[in-house]
């Protein structure tokens, strides 16, 4: 089938354009989602989306008007292909129409000259393929032309093999991170160091490969997507293919690993994030959109599932920690929510403890449902609820009342604490639960690598009390525990830099010159204080301001001022606006000591990207052995759903 | 016995300096070769070192001349300390005395103010451990001061599990690399590769901490040390740990794989590497200086092995294949070698057949120890021989006659042969041949990407065509097979570039518009020729010199000029030297389309440097189980030992 999609691009040579895309995944001008290559696990929902585009400008223009009797069919293996109304039992949907636009190029959006693109379409409604095997999925259009789409239902296992699943996302984690920050917290001697982090003690390790549908780099929106259902798709998009609708709600879903665990086996889901807790992580893991800026509705599907176009039911997740209250509060406080409803009466109406700090966290009933969030927006980084502290002193309370939200739990407590209601509420169902550092990603992000670190340490120490709190419930050895990532930063260690000789230069180019690398990098000294102890036993750095510091950076950077020290005042903003053009540039405020280094990011970019490289899975527990080697993100879902046992081969 | 070593720190706070070491693994006035952590092979020969150092000026000065009087002794478990000569039944070594200079940091650089330490020493020569266990080193000096040093002799299977074993070295390879390979060489369909790298099919991957025994970031010296004798070293050392002594042929030596692999078993040894060949990964396996700039010492050591100061025996390897003519050819004709000496000459007399070219080394015979020394220098880049072959007009050849040497073979060709040779030769004993892929380690350094994934690719084909070769020798499941690397570049990809639109700009600020992050990165355009043929079978791009290009970056350059095309004209130099005094600058002929942006390296820096991150391991063959998951560099070597069943427990 692959040769069929690509050799449509001999018809459009312009198109084969790359800054920007007539839509993903279709390259011809008939588009089938699920697309070409699409695996599926038996009896796991799906829509379809079927478009005909008839561009009227442009290189691809053909004059002609988009095809509105086009034709879809089914075929299994070497079988007859069939209506697909027929092979799906269900009634013809109904013809819609819309156009959109698109440039070609750099040089058409600098002059203003967008393609308009005229579109018929139809959607199917949760469909399901439940025989493994492969299927060719055809639409006819334009008198014959004919886009195919190979299918695949894979043949997993239908025995449970787990009957937990605790899946801990490192957002943006790389191993070039996580090597990091064991420098900086565990002890070395002579190359040696005296104890590993506790994922590098993780018996099987794996690489997953993050590539997007229609972009090699993707976001944590199209990621989690990967993870949760199986189907790479679109930057933010959450749950679905992105089709060229105007709509963000009526493109087409697929079922994830939260709502299949839930409708099969009748198990448990718990969803703990760092983020605000409508950010993509957590919010794929219910929601259907292509916008991940819907919050309002996402944090409406973590409740009530997704009611629109008939799918599969959902009843709120025993557990949803994190912040962004913002999104539940009263609008008249400020609130931002789904229809201007207070979301934390919406909970509380479902049977839900409502909880606002890590002391009311510490004491909440286990045999009841638990909304936690803590603060607006993000949570506070471990590195300023445990270091700076005065950086908590911001009107961020979860009430909405502005005043400082100073109680806040970390990512170990909200995860220790979802253990036990999940643990509780189970009972023989078992649980799935998703733990995410999201500040990891967000700190890299700011160039913020002290913080970053800090995150990915508290991580690491999450999961460290999570295995001991498993074994102390005597339930290890029934969950199966994976630490992975949803994508990288380019970031790395080159040496070291001594700050004292950087600040007592005058010079740019001098400063430069406190750099060392190679033998010149020293030993770490951030595991060091000053009378020389070690932090033994919990493993975040000692001394995060010593005077040899890391030299660390990303691939890319927008404009930015450099001196390798610790950003006390909190999380850094490396470049601000210059222009009302979007055009960032230094900080004065950041880094006053160091030295100007200009970025190759364009110049409407304040801050790093995400990167290319395949990030680390670590397995330990029932089915690790499905985790080890090299393959793709989706496989992830894959082998979590074959863990748990959730194909099914009949309706 | 760590506690020790670290509580003497509290004696000599200014001592804590980073970017210059009195001498690394040693924080105390007493030193101990091999130091804290070490651990062994049971029956590797190694040479013992002590130092006491007087520093009679700098923070810690102390009015005291170095001990000539200290005392050494072992113990093995808690057993009683004996005096070193009387635990190796050996004679009582000489003292020595020197001194040395070195500066406490960057401040007493600029001033030219040198610390003075005069050393007292004494060095015992090949000694051994035999059995298992831990044992305590401990130097007594200055009336009573004492270093310790905790050894552990590994409690390894002595049965050897393996015949042969084929170690793949990417010098300088990492995972974001081997990520961006695939994405420029393996054709993807909607997020899916069709085909993955022959690495990515191995079955076993890990984790190798490459964190050196004094600095955090190692070079390929110390680094191959780590991973050919189980000790970590310092930067340029190659097996043996560095001392404070000017000679830089006395320092204490450790036994490598290949010295043991020949010693205990007979078992025969090949040397390929595409760089020229005295290089350090080569050259680790048999040389023993701190100073890997001996490159004729070193080119005398892979035939003559060291002789002195009482060391194993050695007789050359099988076959040793790569650049480098200049330490061989004849004095006369410009050649840098060993006193003087002729080493084709050298070669031929100890019976080996001396190869020019890929044609002669197709046609070597089987039977015989070959030298094939290709050119002067490091060997040309796939993407030379291959796509831009006009590069390869420069005065290289072998020879030394100063003509072009425009048949050099591949790391392919070179490594099929070596595969020949040493099954034709090695019968029942076996062999150990190590191929390096040596330039993408020295493309990154160049900021040269696609160089450096050229070779990557290369590596990868040289080992999926290695597979075939042994497996049609009927030899595959007899040979572990290990694919590894020795260090970091902080390199990935953060998106694509739209080169035309770039070109077409005409401010810096403004070019940085061209780049594409996320869902504007697009697709891999390099699998694409213009009549969209995909390099099937056969993976390396089909084009070069594609319109969207792969923004990529290391976390640190040089000032440099950006234009993310190909350098069509030979190897990237990025920067120059703009003043007598090593200050580097954009280099004007370099990406001239391109901006300029200012790097964060020290000035007198002209290329990109080494990183902190792990490295993968990937494993295929008997023992494949013992290389999975995150282990030191070191672990690499016991593991080879293991499988070889090197260990011996008895004299």
């Amino acid at each position: 089938m692959a040769s069929v999609v690509f050799a449509a691009l001999l018809l459009s040579g312009a198109c084969s354009a790359q800054t920007f895309q007539r839509l993903g995944t279709c390259p011809t001008l008939g588009c089938i989602f699920p697309p070409d290559q699409a695996d599926f696990l038996a009896g796991q929902y799906f829509d379809i989306r079927l478009e005909v585009h008839a561009p009227i400008n442009g290189s691809e223009a053909n004059g002609k008007l988009p095809d509105p009797d086009f034709t879809f069919t089914i075929a299994k293996g070497n079988g007859t292909a069939v209506n697909a109304t027929e092979f799906f039992n269900t009634s013809e949907p109904k013809l819609e129409r819309w156009n959109f636009t698109w440039y070609e190029d750099l040089f058409a959006k600098d002059a203003g000259t967008p393609s308009v693109v005229n579109v018929t379409s139809k959607a199917y409604r949760k469909a399901a393929l439940y025989e493994p095997g492969e299927y060719t999925a055809t639409l006819t259009y334009n008198n014959g032309t004919k886009t195919h789409a190979s299918w695949l239902v894979r043949d997993l296992c239908q025995v449970r093999k787990t009957k937990n699943v605790i899946l801990f996302i490192g957002d943006g984690m790389t191993t070039n991170m996580i090597t990091a920050a064991r420098l900086i917290a565990h002890k070395a001697i002579n190359g040696r160091y005296q104890t590993k982090m506790m994922m590098d003690q993780f018996p099987v390790l794996g690489h997953q490969m993050t590539h997007s549908i229609d972009s090699f780099i993707t976001d944590s929106a199209n990621s989690a997507t990967a993870l949760y259902t199986g189907h790479k798709s679109t930057v933010n998009a959450l749950g679905v293919y992105a089709d060229s609708s105007k709509s963000p709600f009526d493109d087409p879903k697929i079922e994830t690993i939260a709502e299949l665990f839930w409708r099969i086996t009748g198990g448990h889901v718990g969803i703990v994030s760092t983020a605000f807790i409508a950010d993509a992580t957590p919010a794929a893991l219910t929601a259907h959109t292509r916008d991940r800026a819907q919050y309002g509705a996402v944090v409406d599907s973590f409740l009530n599932g997704i009611t629109n176009y008939t799918w599969t039911n959902w009843t709120g997740p025993d557990v949803l920690f994190g912040g962004g209250a913002e999104q539940f509060y009263d609008p008249k406080l400020g609130g931002k929510t789904y229809l201007n409803k207070n979301y934390y009466t919406e909970f509380a109406n479902k049977g839900y403890q409502i909880l606002w700090n890590n002391t009311a966290l510490s004491k909440a009933k286990n045999d009841t449902k638990a909304l936690g969030i803590f603060t607006v927006s993000n949570m506070a980084k471990w590195l300023d609820r445990n270091v700076y502290t005065a950086n908590l002193n911001q009107s961020l309370s979860p009430s909405g009342d502005k005043k400082p939200a100073l109680d806040q739990p970390g990512l170990k407590e909200m995860t220790l604490k979802a253990i036990d209601i999940l643990s509780a509420r189970s009972g023989e169902k078992g649980f799935f639960i998703m733990s995410e550092a999201a500040s990891i990603d967000k700190m890299m992000h700011a160039l913020d690598y002290d913080r970053a670190l800090g995150e990915l340490l508290e991580l690491d120490d999450t999961i460290k009390a999570t295995i001991a709190h498993l074994k102390s419930l005597n339930k290890l050895k029934e969950t199966l525990i994976l630490v992975t990532a949803d994508h990288g930063h380019g970031f790395d260690v080159m040496g070291s830099v001594d700050t004292k000789y950087l600040n007592a230069q005058s010079t740019d180019r001098k400063k430069r010159s406190a750099i060392g690398t190679y033998q010149n990098s020293g030993l770490s000294q951030y595991a060091m204080t000053g009378n020389l102890t070690y932090s033994e036993g919990v493993h975040f750095p000692a001394n995060w301001d010593p005077r040899y510091t890391l030299f660390s950076g990303l691939g890319a950077d927008p404009d930015r001022r450099e001196n390798y020290q610790v950003h006390k005042d909190g999380p850094r903003v490396p470049a601000i606006n210059i222009t009302e053009a979007a055009d960032y540039y230094v900080n004065p405020k950041d880094a006053k000591t160091g030295f100007i280094a200009n970025g190759t990011l364009p110049m409407n970019d304040d801050q790093g990207v995400h990167s290319l490289t395949d990030v680390p899975v670590f397995a330990m527990g029932p089915c690790q052995e499905l985790f080890g080697g090299v393959y793709n993100s989706i496989d992830i879902f894959f082998g979590m759903a074959e863990c748990l046992g959730l194909g099914r081969r009949h309706a």
